[in-house]
């Protein structure tokens, strides 16, 4: 049971991520951040497991807006139109309102080894349960993996773009971006001999 | 300085891989691993840093293989065609006396969540491998970690089906079959409104 505190778990959040930047995320504690803006250790745990879910809570929803994106496809969608749909659907998740907040936590995990492995593992359930949807969807085993890989791909080079400094350019336009040069990258053809 | 034991190296890999079958990876020391080849702890570390290299140390041979692969490629080679060529040298690292050693490797790595995030860990330092190879031969940025993001996707699906039971066709074989099953989900366009 979380008792009710007006804000509490934003107040929380933000006061996380002025410290893990300024003092950085290792040498900051939950008593800290719980500290910083008037609260108890145990209001902390109230509204998060430990220091590293005021980092990775969103990911569930981030989650299952993807799986949403995948429901939301007329039936007869081919593989692709799947993972555009779930694309356009984890789009939401990032309004322009959220970058400066994505900039920052990018920072915090770009400065931790432990973090960036937390994020990977992250992004590997993602496309694992972007596979299990399209195959629920009627897609083969193999095709379904290389779409989600793929999808999970495209949303990575559109977050990365998104995130960068200067950029202005929408979630959703970068993620068109990305997922039209991944459609020509493939159609580029092999002369190969693999 | 390694002092020459006759095949200490591969007794020792081989020690452990049983063990770490056997008795688990978490209750092996290296102790273990040197005792049960009649060798001491001290030579073991003179082979391994420690006993999870046992598992990761060919990761930089096949990163090799795969950069060797793009600067295989001709001049003038499509990005899919130097991501075909990477996977094509790969395919050399998985030779079919291979592939027993690969499915006992996979079956430890599964069951231990550290290993699981290492080996991520190795496959996205791959991947940002090939796109700075990429790059290197003019692909621009964003395309380059588009293709070697899905030559590393190809890579794993081809790899997970090498080691199912059953499986008697080549890597190189089933590393074509993924690249032709994800031109053809690229190629199945979007009627999707990203």
């Amino acid at each position: 049971m979380v008792r009710w505190e007006p804000g509490a778990r934003e107040r929380l959040r933000a006061a996380a991520m002025d410290l893990y930047v300024s003092r950085g995320y290792e040498k900051t504690t939950a008593a800290d951040i719980a500290q910083a803006v008037g609260l108890t250790e145990r209001t902390f745990f109230r509204h998060f497991a430990d220091k590293r879910e005021v980092l990775f809570s969103g990911s569930e929803v981030l989650a299952q807006a993807f799986l949403d994106g995948v429901a939301a496809a007329p039936q007869g969608a081919s593989p692709l139109d799947l993972v555009a749909s779930a694309l356009t659907a984890a789009a939401t998740y990032f309004p322009d309102e959220r970058r400066e907040y994505s900039r920052r936590r990018q920072t915090i995990i770009s400065a931790n080894p432990a973090l960036q492995e937390r994020e990977l593992l992250k992004l590997a359930d993602l496309a694992a349960a972007v596979a299990a949807a399209l195959r629920a969807r009627g897609v083969s085993d193999s095709t379904a993996v290389l779409a989600a890989e793929s999808g999970v791909t495209v949303f990575g080079v559109a977050f990365g773009k998104w995130i960068a400094a200067g950029e202005e350019r929408s979630f959703r336009e970068l993620e068109r971006e990305a997922l039209g040069e991944l459609v020509k990258m493939a159609a580029s053809g092999t002369k190969a001999s693999l």
